[in-house]
C-alpha cells in the first residue's frame, strides 16, 4: 500500500497555473501533488557564440532549488558559489528534452531559456519541471508569434515526463519523496504527446532489476503521461 | 503624479500570506503590490563556531531573486559562481535587521536562518524582504516554543521596513520600479514596531539632499511603517 | 554500412590491461578500440563524514579527460576552475553503478576511490570507464584481502557497460565517435555479469523513438556486455 | 569619556598626504588618526561595456585591507578567493558616493578607478577612504587637464566623510576601533563641502535609536565634516 | 650508496616514445625510469590577445598529475576548483623553457599548447615533462611543416632537463623519489643541446650550499643532459 | 651604461623601516630604490594540521601588489578571485627562504606568517620582500622571547636578496624595472649572512647563456647580498 492510498498506477493531481508571475514571456507553477516548481521561459534574441549564423535557434534550461523547499534547510547554491552535480545532471536533462521538442531552424536565431526553481519539494521535481517548462515553452513561442518575431509555430510536439520505480517490490507511478527515498528502482521517463521516448533514466539503487521490471515500469510511466499531457492540453486550451 | 495615481505618503496594498509552503518552520510570502517575496526562516539547533559555548543564538539570512522575477532575465547567481555585491549587501541588512529584533540570551544556542527568494520584483524587494522575514521569524520562534525548545519568547518588538524616495523633486513613500529607477534620492528605513530606527541608509543618486528633505523621507517611512507593521499584526492575529 | 565496416551488434575489441601503473591499488587501461581510459582503484581506510560510525564502507569515483584526448584541445578543467556539467554527470553514473556492485557492509569503514582518466577518445569513454573501473576495484579489493583488510569479498557480481544507439535508422552497439555525432538516439547501458540492469539512460538525440526501437536496443546492449564480461573474466584470471 | 580624552565632538587629527606613491594619477595617503589609508586615483581611458557610445564616464572604487592592517592577522581576500560582504559594502558605498561628486558628461568616455587599501586600522576605514580617495580624484581630474584630455573640471563639489555613534549612552563622533567595538548605534555620513547630505548609514549595533538621537549625530557629523573639508582644501591649496 | 644502486652521476634509463596517442599534432611519453609523463603538442591558429597583430606566434603549456600517480592519492585539481601553487609554478618553468628554444616570428600568429601529464610520479616529473616536451613540440611543428602552414623550421635547437641534488652529502644527478624528498638540496637545470643554460633552479632544502657545491651540480647536470639530449636525438631520427 | 647611472656592480639604496605599522609583530618597510615593499610578521600559537604534534614549528608567506603599485594598474586579485601564477611562485619562493633561516625544533608549535605587499614597484620586488621579510621576521622572534614565549632563539642566520641579470650583454645588480624588462637574462640570489646560497633562480628571457655568465652573475649577487646584510644588520642594532 502506497503513504498517500494511491493504486500503483496512480498519478498524484497535477495543476498548471500559468501567467503564474508577471515579466516572463511564459510563466507556469506546475505541481504534482505536494511537489511545486516555478518554470518561467525567457525569449532572447540571439544565440549563443558557438551557433551564430547557422540560421537556428537554441532552447537551455537553468533548475535551482530554493534553500528551505526541502524537510530540512539546503545550502544556498549560490552562496557556496557552485551548481551541485545533482543540480547539473537534471538541467542538462530538462533542456535535452525541451530541445528536442522545437524545430530549431524555425526557431531563426532567437533562444529561450528555461528557469525551474523549485518551491516546495515533495518527489519528482525534475518530472514536474519538464511538464511545466513545456508549457511555459509554449507560451513564450505563441508570444514570439504575436509579436510577429516567429511566422510558424516551432513547436513540434508536447512533452512531459513522470518518474516510476520499484517500491516495496511492486512497480509504482510518480513518487513522492517518502517513497523515492526507500525505492530499489527510480526511473525518469520522458514521452512525447503520442507516446514516443525522449529520454528515459533507470537506476538500480538497490537490486538491479530485470527486462521484465524495466517493461512494467515503461507501461506505468507510458499511461501516466498520458494523462499528464491532457492536463497540459487543458491548460493550453 | 505618481504613475499608480497613489498619493506621496500612500504605500502600495501590503498582503501577508503566512504557511506559504509546507517545511519551513516560518514560511511568509510578502506582497507590497507587484513585489513578492517567499521569506522562510528555518530553526536549526547549534550556532557558527565563532559563538559556540556563550550561550546565545544567532540569526542570519541570505537573499536572492529568481532569474526572471525581474523585466529581462538576470544571471543566475548559482550558475555565475557567485553573490553580487548587491545581493551581499541586501541579505547583510536583513540579517543585522532581524538580529536586533532578538534577544540572543533568550535564543539559546539555536540559529534561525531567513531565505527571501523573490518571485518577482516591481522595486522595494529589499524592504518587503524585511517585512514578511519579521513575520516568518516569528512563526519560527512560536514554533520552537510550542515544541518545548524555548521557554520564553526572544522576540523583543515586530520590526518593519519601507523605501522612501525624492521623485520628481517630492518625497513620496514605497517606490515601485518605474519611480525607484527615476528616483533623485532612496532611503531605506527600517524600524520597530514602536517607531525607533532600526537602520536608515539614504542615498543620493542624483543630487545631494538637504537635511529638510532627510527630514520629509524620515516622517514618511514612519507613517509607512506604522501601516505596515498594523498588516503584520493582523496577519499574525 | 558502419565506418569500421562492424556488424550491428558486434563491438569493437576490448583489452584491459591489469597493473597498468605502480602505486594504486587497482590500476587498469581499458581499451574500447581507439578509446583508451586510465582506471585507478585507491583503497584508504575511513569513509565521509556522513557514514561515519554506521559499519558501512564507500565507493565513489570521478572522471577527466586530458586536454588533448579529442581531436581538438579542450580546456583542463583543472585550469578553467570548475568540472563541466557532463563530466560530473558521468562521475555520478560511474560512481553509482559501482556502489551497486559492492555490499558496503562487508567493505566495513573503508572508501574506494575510482579515478578514470580518458587519454584517448573515440566515443564511449563512459562505458568503457565503467568496464575498466570494475576490474579495477577487483584489484583494489583483492588487495585489501591479501592485507587482511577485508575478511571476506564484498563484491556482489562483476557489472559492465556498452554504448548502443541507432545511426542511420538502424540500432548498432558500441558506437564510436564518427558514429556518436550522427546518432538520432543514443542509450548507456550498464548490467551485472548475469544481464541484470543497473543502469540505463537513452536520449532521442533527433527523433523521438519507438518502444520497439527501445527493445532492438536493449537486445543488442545485453548480447555487448555479456561479451565484455568475458573479456573481464579472462583479465582477471 | 572617550578612550583618548576626545570630547564628544572632537575628531581624530586629519592627515593627507598627496603624491604618496609614484605611479598613479592621484595617489593620497590619508589618516584620521592611527588609522591609515593608501587611496590611488587610476585614470583610464574608456569606459566599461554598458556605457560605451553614450559620451560619459565612469567612477568606480575597489578597497582592500592589509591582512596584517588589523589587531589580529585576517585572512588575505586574494588567497581565499573572494572579497567578503563588507568588503564589497564597503567598495560600493565609495564609488557610489565619489560618482555623486563627479559631472559623468564633462567626464566623457574615462574611467576613473579609486583604490583604498588600508595599511593600519583603527576604526572609521571607509570614512578615512572616501575622504582621502576625493582628495586623489581631484589630482586625478587635475593630471588629464594638464594633459588636455580633459577641456573643463567634472569635480561638482567635494566630498568628505565621518562616522558618527552612540556610546556609552552619548553621540560622538569619528570612533576610533575601541569605540567601534562597543557603540550601539553606529552611522557613517557622506556629505558635499557645503553641508548637503550624499550616502547616510546608520545601523543600530544595540538598542534602536530614536529620531532625536538621529538628529544629534547628524550634528555631529556635520560638525566633524566641516573641519574635513578644510583639511581637505588645505591639502590641495 | 644510491638506493637504486646508481653510481652519483648516473641517469635512469630516458625512454621517448612518439605517436603515443593519436590526436595531437605531437604525442610523447616520456620515461625517465619509472617516472612517466605524456607530453602533447597541440598546434593552434592564431594568438592569445595580447600578441594579436604583431605577426609573431605562442608557446605555453600545462602540467597535472593524476590522482593516483602519486603513492598516496591526490586530490583532482579539477574537483577542488583550483591548481596548486606547485603545478602553476611547474607549468610556467616548462612554457618558459619551451619557448626559449623557438623564434617566434618563424612560427608566425600561431599558438602551440603542451600539455604535460604525469601518468606515474618517481621523482623528477618537470624535468622528465620538458625532455618529452620538447620533443612532442619537433613533431607538432613537422606537422605544420608537412602541411606547408610553416615554410622554415622556428625551432632553434633542442632542450632538455635533468634535475641534481645533494644527497647525503653528496652530490647526484637524476633524483628519484626516495632521494628527492631526502635531499639536501635540490636543483633543476634547463639546456639547450650544445649545453648553454636556459633555466636553472636551485633550492637548499636542507642546509644553505656553497658555490663548490653549485659547481659541482652544475657538471652532473651538464653531463646528464647531454646523455638525455642523445637520447631525444634517437628518437627523433 | 645603467639608466639611473649605476655601475654594474651598484646595488640601489637600501633602506629598512622597521615599526612600520603598529598592529605586527614585525612590521618592515623595505625600499630598494623605488621599489618599496611592506612585510609584517605574524606571530601566531598553533600550527597547520600536517604538522600538529610534531614538536615543531611553520614559516609560511603570501605577496601581493598593491593594483596601482604599477605603472598601469593591474587587476586586483581579490576581485578576479585568484592569485596569478606569478604571485604563488613568489610566495613559495618567500617562504621556502625563510624557513631555511629558522629552526623549526626551537620555534616550538607556532607558526610566523610574513605578508609582502608592494606598495611601489620599480623592480626586484621579490628580492626586496625577502630581505625586508627576513628582518620583520627577526623582530618578531624578539618580540615571542621578550613575551618568553621562545626561550632560546630559533633564527638560525640572517638571509637576503638581489637580482641580477645580463642587460645590454652586460652582468649587472640590482635591475630596475626598465633594466628587467630588457634583460636578456634574469636570475634572483637568496644567501645567508655569510654568502651560501639558500635559492637560485636564473632565466635566459632571450637567449641561452653561458657557465661563465653564470659565475660573472653570482659574483655580482654575492657582493650585493654582502652589502645589503649590512644594511640589514644596521637596522636591527
Amino acid at each position: 500500500m502506497r503513504p498517500s492510498n494511491r493504486t500503483p498506477a496512480q498519478s498524484r493531481p497535477v495543476t498548471i497555473t500559468r501567467q503564474f508571475t508577471a515579466h516572463a514571456e511564459g510563466s507556469v507553477l506546475v505541481e504534482f501533488g505536494d511537489t511545486k516548481v516555478l518554470c518561467t521561459a525567457s525569449f532572447e534574441e540571439g544565440v549563443p557564440r558557438f551557433l551564430k549564423g547557422q540560421g537556428q535557434g537554441w532552447v537551455t534550461a537553468e533548475y535551482g532549488m530554493l534553500p528551505r523547499s526541502t524537510h530540512s534547510r539546503m545550502q544556498r547554491e549560490a552562496a557556496r558559489g557552485k551548481q551541485s552535480g545533482r543540480t547539473q545532471e537534471i538541467q542538462r536533462l530538462i533542456g535535452r528534452s525541451l530541445r528536442a521538442a522545437v524545430d530549431m531552424k524555425l526557431l531563426g536565431e532567437n533562444t529561450i531559456v528555461i528557469d525551474c526553481d523549485v518551491i516546495q519539494a515533495d518527489g519528482g521535481t525534475r518530472t514536474a519541471a519538464i511538464t511545466g517548462a513545456c508549457v511555459a515553452l509554449v507560451d513564450a513561442l505563441n508570444w514570439a508569434r504575436g509579436k510577429g518575431i516567429l511566422k510558424t509555430n516551432p513547436l513540434k510536439f508536447l512533452i512531459a515526463a513522470v518518474s516510476v520505480g520499484i517500491y516495496k517490490g511492486e512497480p509504482i507511478c510518480d513518487l513522492e519523496y517518502i517513497e523515492d527515498s526507500a525505492a530499489e528502482t527510480d526511473m525518469n521517463v520522458v514521452m512525447t504527446e503520442t507516446g514516443k521516448i525522449i529520454e528515459i533514466q533507470g537506476t538500480a539503487e538497490g537490486e538491479p532489476f530485470s527486462h521484465e521490471e524495466l517493461l512494467s515500469l515503461l507501461d506505468l510511466a507510458k499511461h501516466g503521461i498520458r494523462e499528464i499531457v491532457d492536463t497540459q492540453k487543458a491548460a493550453l486550451s
